[in-house]
């Protein structure tokens, strides 16, 4: 993207991301969930949430809810729309992780590149989360009932059925929601979570 | 705005804000400063970032250097982008106060009906604070050179030059930034962060 910006200058007076880390007993950062609608990211993002935020980390998801209805209202789901859609979303989760916030991401977000930039705006605490079920699986549950609208066409580009979904080629973490409970996936994420946001020794 | 999203479905697990305010010993909020290039937003507002963090706080500037290089990075200066700028701003403050942070948001904001928009977005946690100082005194200081590039017609539509700035006609706050030092201002929005985020028994 060419950055249109221009007359902004920088200032250094921001307390540090480090610092905030420290005051926080760990580090901000991205936990970046991907997968098919079904698949799991909604109910394990705010489960992995409650529990994170009841052992006093500073934790916030991000999802279709707080998303759609507010910063991007002004978005449809054509694939223009939806690529701006997780653009701004990337930048957003890196806000907040620098604020100090562990930031759960909750969007299927399809395509590779997409998900690139949203790494790319967060540099070196980005962690892509793949949630793995099959479209089978996920049909089968179809929380939302979208499965079955877009069978009958009433959903357009719909990821799984009439669009692609572009699986991660080297995600940090892969959780196979499709055999495991929720309790055993929620589990897998804290424990990758206390590897990598919790200092060696003591918080 | 016509919201276009659909097939969006809420979700009611959300660790609720009051719950985030209790955790942190703090309300969350948005502090959203509004006033004339030169007039101290930036200054004021990391000064402020800094004691409050010093206090304990959960505290983010949300301000040109990491919105105009990231989440607005698409957005330039016509009125219709500014507008935008601001309509995203308002929308990301509200996140971050919704997560239990309280958000200063450091931008000239100059209409009225944009920074009343944001604060519809977040609803009764909306501090609107007027840092007021006149264009003179504000040319004078021009820490950036803004007001220089101006006069000479190389930055066109800038406020309080070129464009209208709509002051507040009933900010929650009022702070004198021209005869007041940078101490004495933040002392005085200091002591109106503790009259309204901090709950009147203990912390």
């Amino acid at each position: 993207m060419v950055q249109k910006s221009t007359n902004i200058t920088s200032v250094e007076h921001r307390v540090p991301r480090d610092v905030r880390w420290k005051a926080n007993g760990h580090r901000g950062g991205i936990l970046w969930f991907t997968g098919l609608s079904g698949s799991g990211k909604t109910t394990l993002a705010f489960e992995l949430e409650k529990r994170l935020f009841d052992r006093g980390f500073q934790v916030y998801v991000l999802d279709g809810d707080n998303i759609r209805h507010g910063l991007s209202a002004d978005l449809g789901f054509s694939p223009a729309d939806r690529q701006e859609n997780i653009r701004r979303i990337g930048e957003v989760a890196a806000l907040f992780a620098g604020a100090g916030n562990i930031t759960i991401s909750a969007f299927i977000s399809p395509y590779r590149e997409d998900r690139r930039q949203a790494r790319r705006a967060a540099d070196d605490i980005f962690h892509e989360i793949y949630l793995n079920a099959d479209v089978e699986t996920c049909e089968k549950r179809d929380p939302k009932g979208l499965y079955k609208k877009a069978r009958r066409g009433e959903i357009p580009d719909f990821t799984g059925i009439s669009a692609p979904y572009e699986a991660p080629e080297n995600p940090e973490l892969i959780v196979d929601t499709r055999s495991r409970s929720v309790e055993q996936c929620v589990n897998d994420i804290l424990g990758y979570v206390e590897q990598n946001f919790v200092p060696a020794k003591g918080r």
